[in-house]
């Protein structure tokens, strides 16, 4: 599974403090380092809107739809996601959960099954089945391709609910890759997230 | 696969003549059957932000996670879906494509590994892999539960989109279903959706 | 000022049980009450979107332009408001702040500045313009009439931020009557905001 | 009234191409150019969610609060905008319709009022009314000023709408230099919008 960052807002911290100052019309107090106070005092007092002008845009590939199924339940992003009625599926890729590696019986069960789908589906197709109906036999675990936009503050509340220690492993690693990139691209507006490495977890004492 | 009616605005034409009518505080003007001229007039004029102050609610039981991962991309809904982490899908029921029914060798091929898709699934779980990951076996057409909240506005988008002759078969019966329920509690709103029986299909010359 | 419900989802807490339900398939655990209980969970686990299966309805009268232009910045209602462009406001009645009538000189500033208001407004129109440029004269404190629909999840995240002690008096007042109406109608999802009458705010101790 | 663009996806054509290719995993048809082909088709089959993939801020300033009443209405934008609570207006700037201006007694009449209700402001801000209060005597034809972030199919959207011949002529005017921005910027996404620079409209063909 990757993420690539494949656009953001040029200078976001600057935008975000653009914005902002509008609001108090303090522009004039604008100087060197001034964005990354005033992110910082909108994070804590919960001014979230302001957040909102900078965006991000990624493409995450390798990931399964069982993922892909689950973060397009967030309804403030836009999606554009590899579509199974268009797209040719008989060489798939697919995504097998570590409990199920870790397990040789388990292991082997999975391995199997993944090529008697892959076999099922181009029987199908050979049968002169459309890929749009074809498709009905392939699994959860079958890789997809997803373009993710979000701003700034959608994906703060997505970093909240998808790095906690109860969200499920995938879309876990998924959005702590999504974070790295942010606390690179946007070090102040996501520095109050805490990273576990070991436990693949982030976290922040302040909401979203 | 059926729809039922879980909920829906009380008397949603008068709702919506109520909202109408206090942008130019015409509310003198209502009278027996008044909102139903003030509906046609709304929609044929695209006034249609009126049109969200009502409703429905609706369960659809027994149609493909492949339709619920397309239906959940709009996203001015509000959806609770039975969750595959949470529920035990060792009894799963599917949906079977037409055109794969129609094909002697194509319906026993699918059978069979939706049957196998069962097998592997409970063995899974007796190797103690949890319902979160045992569900990466689980196929499309896989059935699934979900309750699906929008306004009217919103509803008349899905139908513009999802009842046309291009639309996915399985979303466009469902939407279908929706458009018929909506046609007998909110005959003005819907009233020009007209319905093609045999193709299954619907369509308005007034937009969404 | 006030604020009247216009419509509300039927049997609304009912309603967001059979949503609830869906997701864990515990159908089968409804019962008298049952309703109350899994509320009362959801909300302390933060399951919000649940909530977002019933809404109501309401018109406010008799609140300022101030009041509409901070409400309207919530985005996921809908509006319906009494145009300045298309309604005649030679007669418009105004909101004068507590602050203003409790002295004596201002309140007499206030009272003359509303009515050479009017009377400016009135000579423009006998001048030949029209309303929509007429209405540049304005105030602020001009009374205007919105209907505004939302469901129970964006509900209680607007009171969490206006019924709050930070909040404008206005907006604060109107949305404690729709608090107060909320409470009667879906007791179980209103429960934990508790309202302090003599400093008119509430506050929950759950987010929203 | 000027319209500034602060910020925007940088190479938002190829972003867009980026997303789109996505979903017909047709990325390695990429050549020089085919970003514009493959939106122009996007355009005319109205798959506009490949569009949400791109974004631009814009400051607005000196267009009135009647416009910015109008605007945050675009629920799909972000919005942060002076606030009249915290921003001292006794020196406010105002907007005055040429409807207003042409005529020289509406003209002398407009502006005698804006200097009485800057007097009357500020009387009551020296009897110790705090700002908030203060504003409730403030006209529609003050200035403010507002960042708006939209993604680009949202901006089609409020092109059609808003610089359609029906619409006020304060925001058609604001959405024209919108437009002509967003033609320079991202000349294939808006290259069906045709201007008629007398008449200070534009429309499309093609929908949104």
């Amino acid at each position: 599974m990757s993420v690539e960052l494949l656009a953001i807002t040029p200078d976001p911290e600057r935008t975000i403090e653009k914005a902002g100052r509008t609001c108090y019309k303090s522009t004039s107090r604008t100087r060197s380092g001034s964005d990354k106070g005033l992110i910082h005092r909108i994070i804590e007092m919960g001014h979230h809107s302001v957040l909102e002008h900078a965006s991000a845009t990624f493409r995450v590939t390798g990931a399964s739809r069982s993922f892909t199924h689950q973060f397009v339940r967030h309804r403030l992003c836009a999606f554009s996601q590899q579509s199974q009625r268009y797209v040719d599926e008989k060489n798939f890729d697919f995504v097998e959960p570590e409990s199920i590696v870790g397990n040789p019986i388990s292991h082997v069960l999975f391995e199997e099954f993944m090529a008697e789908a892959k076999a099922v589906y181009t029987k199908l197709q050979k049968l002169g089945i459309k890929n749009e109906d074809a498709r009905f036999v392939l699994p959860n675990a079958i890789q997809s391709e997803i373009v993710i936009s979000a701003n700034f503050r959608q994906l703060r509340h997505i970093f909240c609910l998808r790095c906690d220690k109860h969200a499920q492993w995938e879309i876990r690693r998924v959005c702590l890759q999504m974070l790295k990139i942010m606390k690179k691209e946007a070090p102040s507006v996501f520095a109050d997230f805490v990273i576990d490495e070991k436990n693949e977890t982030a976290c922040t004492q302040f909401g979203s």
